[in-house]
């Protein structure tokens, strides 16, 4: 049942289903699948957590219920409480990125979780207390309180950067996109641009000429083209200046 | 109205107001306050997004709606879209970190946005090829789709971090560096372009045009045009297409 890969997620005391549901969808989204309830005000199952899941219970998130804190922390050998207010309490205090750091260093040799309060009141003192790490967001001070899902999001985010650290999802996609123009096909496109422009009587006064030249070629090559977008541009270059199809001007070249 | 020391939000199409909400609380919690609806499914103002909303809208989120991308992106000069898949577009790709690090970059000598899709079909392929950067996330490939306000939420929760490290410094360098090309400036560029492409011919078959486009935009958009870059090269395309001095053709318009 307990994910040995990844931090479980504490709510304490939740008050609403859809915060529930919403919380198990994003741990889902970022490969989180350890869900701990204590005493949860409506009690579980819930039907308005379900609707807000997207299907996260069926995809994989596990949930279980407690009455009460100790019993939810079987197995966690190292705890983080979220909240807004640091409390005079005497605890290593830092935000998601530090707490998602040092989760994942204790992976290695045991288990994390993270535990979020409710949604009015936050985490109990004797709640915070028994943890070993405060996170907190640099949220703005005058509008401080965060949606419980959108809490969990935002540490939920900062976990999945470092589960993809080792297996990057985007790096396989990146060979679908298009190979890098050489520089001489760049130029070919800029002379191919210029002499039509050269053609159309467009560089005027004459002595500018190599300065407005450098400035078209200045602004296109920071588009970083594809061989590919390199061809789509000349197509461009040569339709505007004969035409195409129907459009076709005839010209001796 | 717009935020000069925060980016933009603008959700794309989107369906329900309690997202919409939603975003406006996180954006809100995180210090951003600019937040531009295109064709939001529900009209605006939206009964079911006051309710999520926490108070946002009072606190300072000021929502701007619009009939069309390009009129909602009015003063932007850096454009993110949020996307799960990469679509075979050239685009520099990174992650909500990258994105919050270029947009404060960016908010030195313009205005940058973030932009999401509708919940369900995510961002069309016309919008993602006017932006400059795809923000992707580290989501489980088998349980991709984020709900839309923690999509937001993970964005605004990395730019709670670079708002947080110093107040932003606005650079008065700007003048040296070439003031960026609004977007409505080369949208104008866009459609010159364009409407002179298809006069000439350019696109064939007619059911590849939106795509011929697309490709075009993609490419042209990565340059990061200033305004003077605009000038010059819709300057280009007139001469292209119509000529000048003794290369001028008449035509009449």
């Amino acid at each position: 049942m307990s994910d040995q890969r990844n931090p479980a997620i504490i709510l304490h005391s939740p008050q609403l289903g859809e915060n529930i549901g919403a919380a198990a969808r994003v741990m889902r989204n970022f490969g989180l699948t350890d869900l701990r309830l204590v005493a949860p005000r409506d009690g579980w199952p819930n039907p308005a957590a379900d609707a807000m899941s997207a299907g996260a219970f069926e995809s994989g998130v596990v949930v279980r219920v407690f009455e009460t804190l100790p019993e939810a922390l079987e197995g966690i050998t190292w705890l983080v409480a979220a909240t807004a207010r640091l409390r005079g309490i005497e605890k290593r205090v830092g935000d998601a990125s530090e707490a998602a750091d040092l989760a994942y260093e204790r992976l290695k040799t045991g288990q994390s979780a993270i535990m979020f309060g409710a949604e009015k009141s936050g985490l109990p003192n004797d709640a915070v207390a028994v943890s070993d790490f405060l996170m907190t967001y640099p949220v703005d001070a005058e509008f401080k309180s965060l949606n419980l899902a959108q809490a969990v999001c935002v540490f939920c985010a900062e976990w999945g950067k470092r589960r993809e650290q080792s297996d990057l999802v985007i790096s396989q996609d990146k060979a679908k996109l298009g190979e890098p123009a050489p520089r001489d096909e760049l130029f070919r496109m800029f002379e191919h641009f210029e002499e039509e422009l050269e053609r159309a009587g467009y560089f005027f006064p004459p002595e500018k000429t190599p300065l407005m030249k450098d400035n078209l070629r200045a602004a296109l090559i920071r588009a970083d083209w594809t061989r590919q977008e390199v061809q789509t541009f000349r197509g461009a270059i040569k339709a505007l200046a004969l035409g195409r199809g129907k459009a076709r001007v005839n010209r001796d070249d």
